[in-house]
């Protein structure tokens, strides 16, 4: 067994920064650890330095037991927190230390465990099928066994604001049984997330003054509220608070464990992370997200892709002049970017900035600056748009400023001569697609043809056939992502069709635009974009 | 113009339900509204019934200026909702009547103006470089002006927060300001998002009782906080909450009309929506999401698709017994369902109601029912969604109720026997696009070409070459709008399109939806549902 508290945070274990990702946060729709994943998303919890890690539920669970095994073995070492198993009170009429789920929670060998106990009267009475004594004993002796075993205990009172409000004597009654068989501290838990901050933060309060326990907070996000909750329930007195990485979790999810930390950190002023871990909150908050194979939510609190990002051309001016003028923190301090989106309502100012962004220095080239800013404008009013296509818009600043000195730009890495695209709903209802490019590279002229399942996947299947011959890097190249968007035409004109194209090397990402009537003459720019983009990295024809 | 307050909400105008999605919901990175898009948005957010629709900044961005001339000349028909038009102050040193950007929110017609104010010394000394007794004049002149041409105006004072803990005279200077020269609430902004809800609602408190003033709030997510910090403020006091369509906005957004409107109807009681617009906010959520061409966001409070699913095997019997033992309110107060993950038994009763809504009547028939719930379901695993597409669902549905009785459904007005489509990008430089269609119509075999600007444009044309020498209504149906979202695959399987038709007959509209794999068989699917579903309001073959 390890320790079982935080290790140096500078509040040490006054304060419990807690994640049940790998329990609570296991119950999103959509999300299937395995045992691997499990371990690796322990690790960058603990990198990032939250004093407690829920590992999963030991003896209900068969993945949940092999991590905790996997972990006492030696493959889980954490410089930061401590690992807690999380389990139920015994059942009704037995004894604890008979009990096989409890006694699951001693083999994990987790030196911390949580219980659950209900507090609510209608749910100890209709789904437990007990009377409120034998609920109490079910806590009572759990923990008592478990606290005589060297286990620091920590009790979920499930239920328990709706229970409270409903018979605050019944939920007390339970802490009370807990925390005087010795659990540490007294978790109120929202379990259905129907609260609102004002209202939790009074019951906290009262429920502090009546009992003088050590509480907890764990909230679920049913109201929208759950970050709002939980910051609440710690400026009540709440000292540990239970969140899950991005809000992962049941129904509309928990608490999400960066926006609350964003939110301790920096409005607050409380340090629950080890210095330096504030810095990290972007960082682990995107591995966490690819770890359960879900896309980072762009527009998330403090971490997300978004948080920084400034569209409107009316401050982008004054932005430039002081950009905590226009941000509630420095991103730096969460370890994010500012970033300013080029749109129609952009200009001058804006586009300097996200040039220098992009590595390309338009501040003493007013000339090539202008001429962008002309050619930004004109591209847009033809339904382009850069703000979500960096990589176009690097290639179009890089041609005003590099013009023809650019080997790259002025001679591309291959040039189409033509290409045919043929799509059959044949008569025995097959649909197939195939495509043929003619293509000049390295100086010859090459022909390709090849099938997909569609238009745009034929014909870049045609394209890799003709290049990768010739061009070294192409197979590491792949396409990562596509999106469509038909634009309405201005009346007396027809849609337009914008399709962007996220393309990866394994190693970064990078995305492009094009737009045109034809959408597959559309993906075939943004397409290409993508390759010279990357050959531009490459530093240059092969 | 139209009136200045929302009509029939049980709390009238003693309570402000605003939404501003067309205008700072628009600032949202990816999102970009065409004119038509923004009256449809209006239409919804009508139907739902917000007392307020924010439409935009005439003036200073083109397409907002058409959006206010198009509702004006009688396009947008709102029941419920007045119209807004958002606007700044005058430049300084001027005067407002001969100030364009004033000019501009005359000229709209809207018979509401929401004028935006700077009340942090810092904006105005650094941003505006006005002093404070200016920066009041500016507000004065504007509101008096505005007032005075039978405006009725509400004052967003910009970050009114950080201005009124930074310098609070300045900020209740401005307010005075603009609150004297006959605007009608003051509205307090968080427009960098840095507040939480226990010291947002202390500040809200100290102004209402320092001013006496009718208050308003505008809040963004920067913390996670904004629909905790709009309800809060409205238990403090407010009776205008701004707020946009699915949180859409800058950065980390806006409060989500959706989830703070759940709030103030079924935890605070508040009737902020006519009568039997809570069960509407579910589809009406899901509505705006097509429109802004951005996927549900599946966990959102109260709307979202997984708001109401559990997954916990520990409570699916129990919830049998009693689902609001887990639920934090009944899903079909919101519109929404409960979903249990592994006992599939959602989907009956939904289906049922929507067939009502379409004239299907499933109520007598437990087995067309079964078998259609069955079809949807697996529709849906494969990338199908029908919540943007009655008309394909019904045609579904008449496929179970009426099977081979029906004429139309037994006998479609046309058959496919086969298409080809050819695209060229040309040596030239020219893309075209060709299709040949051989259909069977009115027993003939027919065979027509015909070209387009895209593959799908071509295909149309073709097939309405064919057709219409038979079917004598087409040429009164036109394509009205056309959305394409690429769907990623499961794990191993190839990503799907999915493609959303909206067909009009100059009468009414009509919504239906193809996927495939391929974009033009998945486009031609949802064109042959809508000419199907025509020909069946046709009262069958030509």
């Amino acid at each position: 067994m390890t320790r079982k508290e935080p290790a140096d945070t500078p509040l040490g274990d006054a304060f419990h920064l807690y994640d049940t990702t790998l329990r609570d946060g296991a119950q999103r729709e959509g999300i299937s650890y395995s045992v691997t994943d499990k371990l690796a998303v322990a690790r960058l919890l603990d990198d990032l330095g939250v004093g407690f890690i829920e590992g999963g539920w030991p003896g209900a669970l068969p993945k949940d037991t092999e991590f905790f095994a996997r972990a006492a073995s030696g493959e889980l070492k954490l410089d930061h927190a401590a690992l807690v198993a999380f389990g139920a009170t015994r059942k009704a009429g037995a004894k604890a230390e008979q009990d096989k789920q409890v006694r699951a929670l001693l083999d994990s060998q987790a030196p911390v465990v949580t219980l659950v106990a209900k507090s609510d009267l209608r749910h100890i009475e209709r789904a437990l099928r007990v009377d409120v004594d034998e609920a109490c004993e079910m806590v009572r002796d759990t923990v008592s066994f478990l606290v005589g075993e060297g286990r620091r205990v920590f009790l979920d009172a499930e239920h328990f604001f709706d229970g409270y409000a409903f018979s605050p004597d019944t939920a007390l009654k339970v802490l009370d049984a807990g925390m005087n068989a010795g659990a540490d501290v007294a978790v109120l838990c929202d379990t259905n997330g129907g609260q609102l901050p004002l209202g939790l933060a009074e019951t906290v309060r009262e429920v502090k003054e009546r009992t003088g326990f050590r509480l907890g907070i764990h909230c679920q996000d049913d109201t929208s509220c759950a970050v709002a909750n939980s910051v609440a329930a710690v400026q009540a007195g709440v000292t540990h608070v239970q969140c899950t990485a991005n809000g992962y979790g049941e129904r509309a999810g928990n608490a999400d464990l960066f926006a609350v930390t964003g939110n301790l950190v920096t409005k607050l002023g409380m340090e629950v992370l080890p210095t330096g871990g504030a810095a990290e909150l972007t960082r682990v908050s995107h591995a966490l997200a690819e770890i359960a194979n879900l896309a980072p939510y762009t527009h998330q609190a403090y971490v997300g892709a978004s948080a920084f990002a400034h569209k409107a051309g009316l401050h982008a001016s004054a932005i430039k002049v002081d950009p905590l003028l226009y941000n509630h923190i420095d991103p730096a301090s969460v370890g994010n970017d500012m970033r300013v989106l080029v749109t129609e309502m952009a200009g001058r100012a804006s586009l300097e900035l996200k040039g220098r962004e992009l590595g390309v220095d338009l501040a003493g080239q007013p000339e090539a600056l202008t001429s962008a800013v002309r050619k930004v404008k004109k591209l847009e009013s033809e339904g382009w748009s850069f703000e979500a296509a960096d990589a176009s818009l690097e290639l179009l600043l890089r041609r005003e400023v590099d013009g023809p000195q650019s080997d790259v730009l002025d001679e591309p890495p291959f040039e189409l001569e033509s290409y045919r695209v043929v799509l059959d709903h044949r008569s025995d209802g097959e649909v197939v697609s195939e495509a043929t490019v003619k293509v000049h590279v390295a100086g010859q002229r090459v022909i390709a043809t090849a099938e997909g399942n569609g238009p745009v996947h034929a014909l870049d299947a045609a394209l890799r056939e003709a290049l990768s011959p010739h061009l070294s890097w192409l197979d590491s190249v792949e396409l990562a992502d596509y999106k469509v968007r038909i634009l309405p035409g201005h009346p007396g004109t027809d849609a337009v069709t914008r399709v962007l194209v996220e393309t990866s090397d394994g190693e970064r990402e990078w995305t492009t635009v094009g737009v045109h009537g034809n959408i597959v003459e559309a993906s075939w720019l943004a397409l290409c974009d993508a390759l010279v983009h990357k050959s531009l990295s490459e530093g240059g024809n092969p």
